[in-house]
């Protein structure tokens, strides 16, 4: 590609040769003669002296080592917009494959890639320009939007209602059914059956091997241009709200509410039957027992404020210090004529301190 | 269908027209005039003076608002029992699909359903009316009962055994190896074959993506009516006795042995080699490293007893607190004229006192 | 077999009947007389008394009790070799199967068993004695060396790069998409195309519904001999050298470097962008925000050195008794005439202590 090209899809101002051809985008270290690479963190501004990149991806003010630069108002967000200039993902041949199984009353709209081994059941809606790539099986009832992408492998069960624009890993299984089983009081456990859904937005993606239950009824519901990572698991009839970044591994038990813009990091739990507010943030590995308020940050297993999570973590790990150092207070006390105790009654002089203190030192 | 044929279903007293006709179970928020709902939870009663309603499952003593009641003496097992009624879950046709690859000593019982690009090994013996959706593969001479439910991309490695009535959801991984690598002195590691398999009891149900490791030698077991959520980990020779529930993406290290009746939330975590009792309750996220008392309930990382733990956390949020003021009474005994120090032999006054203290500054 | 071929092939030397017939490997307590089993725990060397084992593998100066022994200088190495005489894993027949999907432009290397099912994209090399189970996906242009083996169910994702002698579980997703959402100042999510890619060394094995993310840009690179339990997240450019064992569920952030024979228990969580240093061990459960020095133990969350996380663990339990204890001392020190509260400048005598202690009071 020209880099000429690559400014004016940028929207950046060139600074040098419009001709010079570039064929990858590659970080400062490996990036080579005929590579674009960028710096948006101030911190690697230094590395810029020893690059041998063809070309940069510069925010205002930057200084360059002598290449072509592409000026942008905002360097990550220039180059975030270039990786798709160069990206080629693999797509299935257009058209349906012979080997793919369509139910005879399944609808599936123009410009279908649908590969070898995929299923798709009994009255079906699928929109325009769908790409579904091998072994991929939808049950019955399903309806899904315009421009779906499901990697080799996706389930999704029966009766699940999908938006526009999404993505679905490889892995994902969307639809199956809520963890709901009754322990009954003479033994035996009673399953209760799952006839809720799921409902997905548009512009929703959903990383490898993440797993969405069905409701017991009604509907487990993301919302628009929510993003799940990996190995997340939504239990049955909980909500993620629009904008929400889930990281991986993260899950959500039964009926938990996540609200706009929400951020967890990855390995959150979070405890069934509770509200998690818009825009909240929540640190990785995290556990959730209670409500987060809006715009809160919080941290911690059971979470709390993310600042005091802080001090509270520097702190335990000088407890085994704090607690020789109240021993030692405790000592002083006793030397200086009074019981230390646990109990404010015991005024008895030194004899009842000194068997509280072997009493637990026997422990 | 109509309430009365709902009524006689439940074993419920009707109170109202048993000609209603009912179409589906739903939410008392989302119910209509043809929708059977439900309140169980005292905390909803409430709501009841405003649901559209067209018939309700009720215990004893709650008043309704006027439409039609089914009367039990508990209404969230009424409401259990009902969703029975409402489920359709999809099917594959009966018979055996032509393009699935049933090997010719692989046997399969009466009134199975098994769907487009099922695998079924050589000497796989199967019950009666087995449902398997597409893409499932069943290794050789696996062995399973009657009424087995695989949903798809559902894989069952060699040699595994499966009882009565157990379900497995999409993605789950039965029989795979378990991680058994022994880094070597002189560098390298070493990979210990799995020679052992996997058994699985009677009315068992399996998550999606959920894996369960096969043993190195001998058996890692789930016995019966044992339930499994999705993204759950159980590790080689480990063992999870009968109605025992596991909540997501928790994970049992190897040989770690669970009892009857245990229910762990989700994202616990059990180290190998211990033993969790019966009737033990776990909250989400602990942290299991030693033997769990039959009975207990703990959480925690490590887990400890809950009311303990649920103290500690609480406790711990005031951390910083209590650190001021025990730095605050040792200022005062100072100033008392003695020597805080971490030691019980610093007598010697305020000199040494007080280099202890800029030394703690330092750190 | 014969005791003394399985003799030959550990090395041992044979104590008894070298024409024993052994069929299987077992624990002690399952062993019976045509079993071999063994003993490498001092603590399981009383059970011997009580085995019905035909024979047993054990350490120099072990007595056994009275059937044949092979003595070994490590009995665990040698039941870990012994394994292998006993292992005979499920194969796809010979050859490629009739319905796999090879693309004209792939090539496969000889010896191959390639099931029911499998898909094979352009461009696709793969070596010598290929081992791929049904259904098993391998997008174009993929690279892999010989001995490959891929379960049921792997999907391996456009231009990964995978070396000799890799096995791959069920399940396993190699280059899915990392997760690079951008959240706009004015709203919406910028999706990062996700260009790079994944490599894989020699000798790697990878877990059940394991996920490993492209990169961004570059590489996300898994070393030789590195093994992956089940379930295992790897993030987009993150990095884990020779020989490293990662257990179940846990999890990388994005570029997360880990150094050579790490090993990380389950569930453990690294954030991105740190570096945990060679022979680097971590606790299960643990969460590593920050760097890891090579040969560090931690655990813990956030992760401390592990001695100190089990000190700072005993301690917490206590906290609640160092609470009482704390405020057990301010009563005496405020008995003795002075304010505690939590300010140094508080001296103004009792009204003001009593004061502040009964605003604690009221939280």
């Amino acid at each position: 590609m020209k880099l000429g090209e690559i400014a004016a899809a940028l929207g950046a101002e060139l600074e040098g040769d419009a001709e010079l051809e570039v064929d990858s985008l590659e970080p400062l270290g490996t990036a080579g003669p005929r590579s674009l690479s960028f710096v948006s963190n101030p911190r690697y501004v230094a590395q810029l002296a020893s690059t041998r990149a063809g070309a940069l991806i510069l925010g205002p003010g930057v200084p360059g080592p002598g290449c072509p630069v592409l000026r942008v108002p905002d360097a990550y967000l220039g180059f975030a917009m270039a990786l798709g200039l160069f990206a080629h993902p693999a797509m299935p041949p257009p058209g349906i494959d012979l080997t793919a199984r369509i139910a005879p009353t399944a609808t599936v709209g123009e410009g279908a890639r649908i590969a070898t081994g995929v299923v798709i059941g009994e009255r079906v809606r699928i929109g325009d320009r769908a790409t579904i790539f091998p072994h991929a099986v939808v049950y019955p009832e399903v309806t899904i939007g315009n421009d779906f992408t499901a990697h080799a492998g996706v389930v999704i069960r029966e009766r699940v209602r999908i938006g526009d624009r999404v993505t679905l890993a490889s892995g994902v299984v969307i639809g199956s059914d809520g963890f709901g089983h009754l322990p009954l009081p003479g033994g035996g456990v009673f399953k209760l059956a799952q006839i809720g859904t799921v409902e997905i937005g548009d512009d929703v993606e959903i990383g490898a091997n993440t797993t969405i239950d069905r409701a017991t009824i009604g509907v487990t519901r993301i919302a628009s241009r929510v993003k799940l990572d990996n190995l997340v698991m939504i239990g049955h009839g909980s909500e993620v709200d629009e904008e929400s970044l889930i990281a991986a591994q993260s899950g959500l038990a039964g009926s938990t509410r996540v609200g706009k813009r929400v951020q967890l990091g990855g390995q959150v739990g979070a405890a069934g039957h509770l509200t998690i507010g818009d825009d909240a943030r929540v640190a990785a590995q995290s556990g959730i027992p209670n409500d987060v308020a809006p715009g809160a940050t919080v941290g911690g297993y059971p979470a709390i404020d993310a600042g005091l999570w802080r001090r509270v973590s520097a702190a335990v790990q000088r407890l085994p210090e704090l607690v020789r150092r109240v021993r030692q207070l405790e000592k002083r006390s006793e030397a200086d004529g009074a019981a230390p105790g646990l109990d404010a009654r015991s005024r008895d002089g030194s004899e009842r301190g000194a068997s509280a203190r072997s009493r637990r030192r026997r422990r």
